[in-house]
């Protein structure tokens, strides 16, 4: 995909501005405007650069990784314009520079800056660049660091998200709670926001819900619990049926007489012990407040209704079932022994995966700190590197090296629909075709090389195809041990980047 | 401290609105809106609520904490009040709801919430309370999420700053540049902010260098470095001295020269293998571009001017020191032995710590993915704690029991003049006197307990001082095997809390 951004002052051709409105062309490190300078100094400003965002690893021990953040990447280049305020500010920051440089800055936006990027939300795996950018390089060393800062986190807790979806399974119901425990006010809103394009169904947090049409959901908190002393407590008793034909004069009545019913009756006798009334008229007064959605909060006492936030999950769902549908057969109403349980309670994909092994009754899960703050691997390491400048491909030497040249990538796809391979070409180099041998290279270890004959062919810098879960070979994709899927170069693209190689590197001495 | 905040329509009596304009009263979990419904429905939304907010367990393995985000929750509060979009927008989200509800959401602010704080900065420990928040229930329950989600990260990114600081020791330049890798872009900001109220002497990151006065560093990256091909991509060589009185026609024949002359000093020879013509010319072009601030990136070749950035930092720092003072003492420019070295790449506590133990050069480190994230511990377990309403104490019974009553906090210091024990009261106790015995009992564990005769009683959720890093007995701030700081409870609170503890425990039955 290309986006080549207007002239951004009043909004970018109507691309709207970044949701947090903190992302300017300031929240960038400041040797992306020292790195400027110099460029402008050495007249290198304008020299056409190509870079590469992608990432070295796959998180989390996974063999998978979700792009996320694109959105936000272009909004940021559709907007892209430094204020006056902005200028002066640097101005004073570095002092020592040239006015004709602050000038130029007045000047620049992305218009000139072309991004081909994968779909948000696609499967991604290492080395393939999620995002091309080219483009004057002094203006693209800017967008470095906002890009990654706006990728980086944006994949990770996508990723999270989805892991804890393949764990759960499908039918699950995945609630997104985290916004106290996030790393910052956006973290809680990104979070909420890349949770949701992972294969979550819900979030508690009401300004993600806003923001993103994202469901929220939520019912009370144990101090709603601990605020009642007792039934007393309760004024205001009536509460009529939902479609108002019918009214229920003193609903706390009906509750007692309920739970004496209940406690009588013969396949539940010493199901009940004591009852705390404090919780009870907090349930209650829950109940007359939201009587078509009530949802009680379980925790520390015998459970009921219900969230359980506590204890042993598995254990007391199953009883919880069992009890549901006790008072389903013993009073004949359909449906209570299907009643929704939902758990919390510091969950991630550890637990969530013990609970199916020792067996559960739970219908949704409420995950917070481990989910947005990626507890179990809190950063992804994204990287913006130099691939090409004023078509000069460039490599860089390092513990990783760098895949030189502006690339094509492509995804390809086997016989029983699942893909198989991506490979990186040149740019000029045709495209791998349907039911044609193609050599597919490791860019880096000689000896890992394989023929492949694809049966479907996605130039991935290009598509917009959603739904990648489900499309991908379920051994790349489980917990334990996955299998890694592989990521290649094409014989040409390989035979120049180790040309590259050894031209560059310095022939060391031996002392 | 109290802070009661005025209305807050137009900005809160003077007091500016949070940093981020994302942080509005929506910023929070649905169910607190659900829980304001209940307990208006119920009449109880009045009822005076007295909320500790505190954490359970120091992060990092560590024995302390600091606090952060206490300025940004007097923003909030200060500012708090729902627009009629966002009472649009809750009414589309909670559609059962009575109208007079809205009515009475539109109408709230915090001029009747009281914040009780310990000074942002402090150093603090498990269980006394960070904040103590009074008001009408409804509204109290609003600020739980905003709150948490302001000083959890806040906390806990200060708290591993400060950590940084000790082990690099004070004499040390530390440099924050986690922007790209923080977990979204108010992380990043966060971060800077906190990391250097946490002890840090600069940042990377330009927007939180303007919007709190952090100092902000940087020079240029690898690709700056990649993206020259040699020296003719050099245009104009000239070089004016800083005083303007000399010009230097062409400098880079002047680091020619220079190069040539180090490589033949005699007790040089054998140092310099084969120079990278890209990289010099880089070096050079930046040199060109800020000849009064020149700092070098250096990789993956021999190291030289010098951020290192790769490879054994320990050696490679002492060989750069060797080389920086062999070229002092050969050419006589006094002070080149003691020229800056900063070292980064994936630098944490430990890092550091072996660096220390192998000796090392390095004047500044600059920290990034590991400082900003919490790497090692992604999220602290701030909680929001109801321990009292309409005067009634409350107590939640659960794996943590909470710490019921409004109380009173005490810091007790002995004769050495570090901290001792911190002391919660109930609020009507008289406060601890200077010399005079006081019993300080562990809030659950009836043999821990011992009497204190303070040198000097600070109250905790009244002072104001700061610097309290350096107050500190050194043992609770060690990395190894710190020793935990004590907090107690005045013996009347104990007895209190477990009277109160067995009048809500239910009597179990075995069966």
């Amino acid at each position: 995909m290309a986006a080549a951004a207007a002239n951004g002052a009043g909004g970018g051709g109507g691309v709207p501005r970044p949701t947090n409105p903190m992302v300017t062309p300031l929240l960038t490190d400041l040797y992306q405007f020292t790195m400027a300078y110099a460029y402008w100094k050495a007249g290198k400003h304008l020299d056409r650069a190509v870079f590469d965002l992608y990432f070295r690893k796959n998180p989390f021990g996974g063999e998978f990784t979700i792009f996320g953040g694109l959105e936000e990447c272009i909004r940021f280049i559709a907007n892209f314009k430094l204020t006056d305020t902005e200028i002066i500010f640097l101005r004073s920051a570095m002092p020592t520079c040239e006015d004709g440089f602050f000038e130029y800055l007045s000047s620049i936006d992305c218009s000139d800056v072309a991004v081909y990027a994968i779909p948000e939300g696609s499967v991604v795996f290492p080395k393939v660049p999620l995002m091309i950018i080219e483009g004057p390089v002094a203006v693209i060393q800017l967008l470095e660091t906002p890009f990654l800062s706006l990728v980086n986190y944006a994949s990770l807790v996508t990723t999270n998200a989805a892991r804890h979806r393949l764990v759960a399974g499908k039918p699950k119901n995945l609630l997104e709670f985290g916004l106290r425990r996030a790393q910052g006010p956006d973290g809680g809103i990104s979070a909420s926001r890349y949770c949701y394009m992972g294969g979550f169904d819900a979030t508690s947090n009401v300004a993600a819900g806003r923001l993103f049409g994202i469901p929220i959901r939520g019912t009370h908190s144990h101090a709603f619990v601990s605020s009642f002393m007792g039934l007393d407590d309760i004024i205001d008793r009536t509460l009529a049926s939902s479609d108002g034909s019918n009214k229920c004069e003193d609903f706390v009545s009906l509750v007692q007489n309920w739970l004496a019913r209940i406690k009588d009756a013969g396949s539940l006798r010493g199901t009940f012990r004591e009852t705390n009334l404090s919780e009870l008229a907090a349930f209650t007064s829950y109940a007359l407040a939201f009587p078509n959605s009530f949802l009680a909060l379980v925790d520390t006492y015998d459970a009921a209704g219900i969230r359980l936030d506590s204890g042993d999950l598995a254990y007391l769902s199953v009883e919880t079932r069992k009890f549901f549908r006790a008072i389903e057969e013993e009073f004949g109403f359909i449906g209570f022994g299907k009643m929704n349980i939902t758990a919390s309670n510091d969950l991630n994909e550890e637990t969530i995966d013990a609970l199916n092994k020792q067996g559960h009754e739970v219908d949704a899960f409420g995950i917070g700190t481990y989910l947005v703050t990626c507890y179990a691997q809190a950063a992804l390491g994204c990287v913006f590197k130099l691939v090409e400048i004023n078509k000069q491909p460039r490599i860089k030497l390092s513990e990783d090296v760098s895949i030189p040249c502006k690339k094509r990538c492509y995804r390809l796809f086997g016989k029983e629909g699942y893909p198989l391979v991506d490979i990186m070409t040149g740019e000029d180099e045709p495209a791998p075709k349907v039911g044609e041998r193609l050599l597919c290279r490791h860019p880096f270890n000689e000896s890992k090389r394989a023929y492949v004959v694809p049966q479907h062919v996605e130039e991935l810098l290009k598509s917009r195809c959603m739904g990648y879960l489900d499309r991908m070979r379920p051994d790349h994709m489980r917990r334990l041990n996955p299998t890694p899927y592989k990521v290649s170069v094409s014989a040409k693209l390989y035979d120049f980047i180790h040309f590259l190689w050894l031209n560059e590197a310095p022939v060391g001495e031996l002392q």
